[in-house]
């Protein structure tokens, strides 16, 4: 859980960043900032802001930011009926982003969070420059990090279904629960 | 048809806009763009630069440029199989844009192309400032245009079969030849 302050703290310094990107936002679009704990109470340790651009039943785009060092825990989206599971595309715009997908341990710039060695096991990391993009195929484990500028990034998939998104970290809780 | 030189000035100006829209590419990205006159000869009043950033068997994301008062031809993505036609979500980034979909006649800020009435039909003005989005639903019938000071936005959509789309003047052939 993370307190009203703290939630609405990140939602405005989040909407900072993205102003600072570069990205044009409306009035309406501003408004669909959100901030998600997965219930790990340690926003900005294992945290992320997330503005949803669009959603249909069909595609969605998003604006992800992280704030630096930041780390979004490990996950991978499955299949449901006969949906092989969403498939993402990141693009990077600005800051310094980590990620961590299948492969050879390559893991140099970023770092596995204190004690949780368990809960992120992909260890081959691409590096993120603003413009690059990486394909996350359905079913992909994958983390991510941001450096010490932070990161903004955007994130474009077929139907989201996050609540039903698989966590390697046992304690997730995907909703995020706010207090007064 | 048009020319070689044609081709690569449009090309040019066109990865110029995008830049001083605040988009960063990669040269690779930056190799990807193109230009299309739907085989009407005449890009610079009926045609359109792409940039196609990704594109899965799933799902698409294009940058699309318009020069000013360059206007992208009616047409509508129909349906192929099972799939129920591509679903597209448009979001301005830079200039004046202007969309027509099916609705009331409020063409007011665009023009519709010389002796080309019967070829653009729909007539319902939607007027898209920079951040604004707009979903265009599975089959909607719509064309768009640039004011004054030319556009440059997002495409994103689900799977791309651009060879399939029909347009509304019998003349178009969506593939663009290139001369010397």
């Amino acid at each position: 859980m993370i307190t009203k302050k703290e939630f609405n703290e990140a939602c405005a310094e989040a909407l900072q960043m993205i102003a600072d990107a570069g990205i044009v936002l409306t009035l309406e679009d501003r408004e669909k900032i959100t901030a998600a704990d997965f219930g790990l109470s340690n926003l900005r340790k294992e945290g992320i802001q997330i503005l949803t651009m669009f959603e249909t039943d069909r595609i969605a785009g998003k604006i992800l930011v992280l704030f630096p060092n930041q780390t979004e825990p490990e996950h991978w989206h499955p299949p449901v009926g006969n949906d092989p599971g969403k498939e993402e595309i990141i693009r990077a715009i600005s800051g310094d982003l980590y990620f961590y997908i299948p492969g050879e341990d390559t893991l140099d710039k970023g770092f596995i969070v204190d004690g949780k060695s368990d809960c992120y096991t992909m260890r081959h990391e691409v590096d993120l420059k603003p413009g690059d993009q990486l394909v996350l195929p359905s079913g992909t484990k994958h983390w991510f990090q941001a450096g010490p500028a932070g990161a903004v990034m955007y994130s474009f998939s077929t139907k989201v279904r996050d609540t039903l998104d698989q966590f390697t970290d046992p304690n997730i809780i995907r909703e995020t629960k706010i207090v007064a």
